[in-house]
């Protein structure tokens, strides 16, 4: 006789011996409607069978056997991260699991509440964009996390997902020497992300592998990632006088709030200044002056996202620390 | 002597109690880093003192007392949704509550599951952008409520904030007609949310209160909010020969849509044709053809959201059970 499983069944558990949807299990417990009188007698059969004892919910959280995904954003309002956002959603959803989005403002104290709320609720598995140099991944080391876009300091045994940033910031620069650019500039975030960082260090190599000098007098930076932010920046560049033919700005926000600046000044973009942008968001495409940019593959960031933190939760062997997604250059009206 | 209280504490108690957050609650709980050897004794004497029972998370969870609330979306890659929620975020963070997003991309049946999934993890309160007509309701019906943009079919002792869509279309119809547009069509979303139809009855209104018939063929709607969606759409209704000189459409990625269809088609905005849309987005200011739109106060909508909620999570009494916002003409360059 087989011996007598005494430890108590988590939520998927009964929804896998039932054949129904946790959420279903969760209404029998609940008592919350919608199910019928066949799938309530299966559902509370097991139960009994197994000497269940509520709260369902509560134990299956306990169990660490919950659907859903905490997926740490920076800014939703920013497309990029929005629909990475919802990639990673749909994907996930194909796997059965839920995506509960959590957006940081890139504030510290914000990213460590929402990890401690994550972590009370005992979700199954963390994507993570982080809006800070130093990720606070401590109290996460246990769970299966994949970092999008930006690297924490430490990786263990986790994912990193991203962009070839290094090669987008050569094809940046590259574009702009080829259109006839020597003085050329970078307006960049302030926080040493490592993807901007790593999409600064492509535009030096570029430019010095063409044998123009690193000019430390047209490096910009701005502290928050936004058009606002971008343009108060340019503008106060042209004030101080400042001279530059081309610019990379490392996403597309700032690359559209620099044309904005660019044109207020009387400057001709792309006749005087030549600009490049990096994301491809629909707003660069629509925009009144269509940008030059380097296209992210965003669908592949969040598909590949969602399907290795499955192969994580299911305690199958990930191939390799980083995946790397190839960018590609998408020429526009600003170069 | 005053009597004992032998109810277990929430977790929201003992961090009144010990004077720190839920969040350092929760860690001190899990043994989980970040917190003072003092704040540790303190929490941990509460916690003895009141004969506390481990898990307390899941017991937080349930007596209901958490500090996170479910924010559902239609879709956080359209700019109106995403800063709603994010003024929502700011907002409750104010009270010491957290938002966990929830983006339903307009499916009942995703809208249903994270109602499952929020009501499982305990969530205080929700509030709610439904993406569909009959808005499911009754899993929250106990639950503090407020709904954003979209009225449930029955309220309850919910609340409902909205902007005041009806004079949004009643505007946006006598912009055009004021302009000299006398053939004034109408793009709209094909379901019938309540936010859409009053903005469509305020249009209607107001082209016969101007003596204007309503021209039932004008009258073009689409299954998904999009700017492609919109321009398929109207490519087609060009193809067939509809002649109009004027269109409202009831939002802003709509509107886009639509100019970009009018231009591919040679027609020229605002000289043939002129374009209202509704919202006042970032990409409405920043397109070729800045919109002529539409102002929601998005900012108050989000506050007034977040502070109701929470009026109603500590058992306040609610004087309304609808809020309506002013909105306001903002004139560019497609009328």
């Amino acid at each position: 006789m087989p011996k007598r499983e005494k430890k108590s069944l988590s939520i998927v558990d009964i929804s896998k011996l039932a054949g129904v949807s946790v959420a279903t299990v969760s209404r029998v417990i609940n008592k919350n409607g919608r199910f019928s009188a066949e799938t309530q007698k299966r559902v509370e059969e097991i139960i009994s069978e197994n000497n269940y004892v509520p709260n369902l919910v509560a134990k299956g959280l306990k169990t660490k056997k919950t659907n859903f995904i905490g997926v740490i954003v920076p800014d939703i309002t920013n497309e990029f991260f929005s629909m990475v956002a919802v990639e990673i959603q749909n994907s996930l959803r194909q796997h059965g699991y839920f995506a509960l989005i959590c957006n940081t403002r890139e504030d510290i104290s914000i990213e460590r509440e929402y990890l401690d709320i994550l972590n009370g609720i005992q979700m199954s598995g963390l994507i993570f964009i982080s809006g800070n140099t130093r990720i606070e991944n401590e109290s996460v080391r246990f769970l299966p996390t994949v970092y999008i876009d930006r690297a924490p300091e430490y990786l263990g045994k986790s994912l990193v997902i991203e962009s070839d940033n290094y090669s987008g910031g050569r094809m940046a620069a590259n574009t702009l020497f080829e259109a006839g650019c020597r003085n050329i500039a970078c307006l960049r975030y302030a926080k040493n992300i490592s993807s901007h960082q790593r999409r600064h260090e492509g535009y030096r190599y570029e430019l010095e592998a063409r044998g123009l000098s690193f000019n430390a007098s047209l490096q910009f930076s701005v502290d928050e990632v936004s058009y606002n932010a971008a343009k108060t920046k340019m503008l106060e560049v042209m004030e101080s006088g400042l001279a530059f033919d081309g610019i990379f700005c490392t996403t597309d926000w700032l690359a559209l709030g620099t044309v904005a600046a660019l044109s207020e000044r009387g400057k001709k973009v792309p006749g005087d200044v030549k600009v490049v942008g990096f994301d491809d968001i629909l707003s660069s495409r629509l925009s009144s002056s269509p940008l030059t940019t380097i296209r992210q593959q965003v669908d592949i960031m969040g598909r590949i996202a969602a399907d290795e933190i499955i192969k994580m939760i299911n305690g199958e062997n990930i191939d390799t620390s980083k995946i790397e997604i190839a960018v590609s250059l998408v020429k526009r009206q600003t170069t």
